[in-house]
């Protein structure tokens, strides 16, 4: 094992796109970078996984020499799978950074997140894990604040590990770098789309639905990343892959009797 | 409105899985159901959502007059999606089902799960959610204990409602239903996925990976989901959609520091 740390580098908008070009320039300095990215957008794609059919995987020339990168056909996670165990074929990473996503992955947007979700995967297969998202959605959005938070925030993690869990979600507002005020560590704030369809005729006249929605935040909570993001900080969210809502555990344990009740044998 | 209680249906298996025809014959006297499941199997997709194409919906009779059916041709998340938005014009729903799922979805699979993030797609919505799944990954699966076990837990939510979350994990263990001794509330187990790919050339002697793997539990609680199937019991985990690492958010808070010595500005 060289004596750089091995960093795995992912996204979900495929391996063009400007966020994951700006993440290799933050990160080069900082390790070994290895790029497994879907050669295809695969935006929403949550935690998806790819099993009917089989993956690809494909050597790219783009990040220049000095960085290894291969495409894969799959999903953001197929990509951490295979990377982890076909490419690296088990060699312990240091760190995965997945992004940087082109638009806010801060309060709920996380469970639909395809470069959030590739960092999970990461962080449940032991590997330190970082998710990086710019609000912003356009293909000309300005990632310098994004590029000087990233780098301060992958070597953080790099010198000190995370304490308490594997994985960090991390939202830069969409601002110049000399209005952001710093990083808050923070919950996801609650939140949800309000989803709409636009409904239409294709052209041989049959009825289509395509999704379309607003993001409502019900939650104005200080500690919250959006209310970090709306008063101009990075937001930090520790997460996991733990779904239990615990204090429901034992607010339901009445249905074990209800069921009890219920069983004739 | 109507008086009975109105049930929307889903699963990731698609319309003509065994499951879903159990989960409709399970709740068929306890609402009036709505249908509307994926047109093609969609295990593992995760909380998938589809943007970049149109969406479909097909009427279809696949459970008799009285249960009114939809093929989608999206995902387990756009199903309801499209189901409460589209068809019922945001009429208010009951309770969502989600399954029978042919296979765990204990422990960690949970984030890999299209049939669960349909139901936590549902409980985002509002929707008091339950997604089922049965410990046998066969067509030919015995049916009748999961049937049996999901009767009398929608029962229970449709009377008592969910305290302190709106999604309930049930998994049901492959046993006859003598057998099985009851439920148990629980939390999610720590597991997860050793992963190994299947090499090999296509018939174009071009190269390829398929993914497969084994499960690995690292957790003996006796509070978890998977004790309690292993030992005979329904599990039941209250879930809900926050992935914040509550106790991580004080031990990693000098990352806030880190950044402010870090930033020249």
């Amino acid at each position: 094992m060289s004596k750089k740390p091995l960093i795995l580098v992912t996204n979900d908008d495929g391996m063009f796109a400007p966020g994951i070009k700006n993440l290799v320039n933050a990160a080069k300095e900082l390790g070994e970078l290895l790029v497994v990215a879907p050669d295809s957008p695969q935006s929403a794609k949550g935690h998806a996984v790819t099993m009917s059919v089989p993956l690809r995987l494909n050597k790219v020339d783009a990040f220049g020499p000095d960085v290894e990168a291969y495409e894969c056909s799959g999903t953001p996670v197929d990509c951490v799978k295979l990377a982890k165990h076909v490419l690296l074929k088990d060699r312990e990473v240091d760190l995965c950074i997945s992004g940087i996503n082109h638009g806010s992955n801060a309060s709920v947007n996380i469970i639909y997140s395809g470069t959030v979700s590739a960092a999970l995967e990461a962080s449940l297969e032991g590997i330190p894990s970082i998710g990086f998202s710019l609000l912003d959605y356009s293909f000309e959005a300005d990632f310098e604040a994004s590029v000087h938070f990233a780098k301060i925030i992958i070597s953080y993690v790099l010198e000190n590990g995370l304490s308490d869990c594997k994985l960090l979600n991390v939202n830069i507002p969409k601002m110049p770098l000399d209005q952001i005020k710093g990083v808050k560590v923070c919950r996801q704030a609650e939140g949800r789309w309000v989803e709409d369809f636009t409904e239409g005729l294709d052209p041989r006249k049959q009825r289509y639905f395509w999704l379309t929605g607003n993001f409502i935040v019900d939650d104005n909570g200080p500690d919250t990343d959006i209310y970090a993001l709306t008063n101009g900080y990075v937001s930090v969210v520790p997460s996991w892959h733990d779904l239990t809502r615990y204090p429901a555990i034992k607010s339901n344990a009445k249905l074990e009797e209800y069921v009890a009740k219920s069983n004739n044998h």
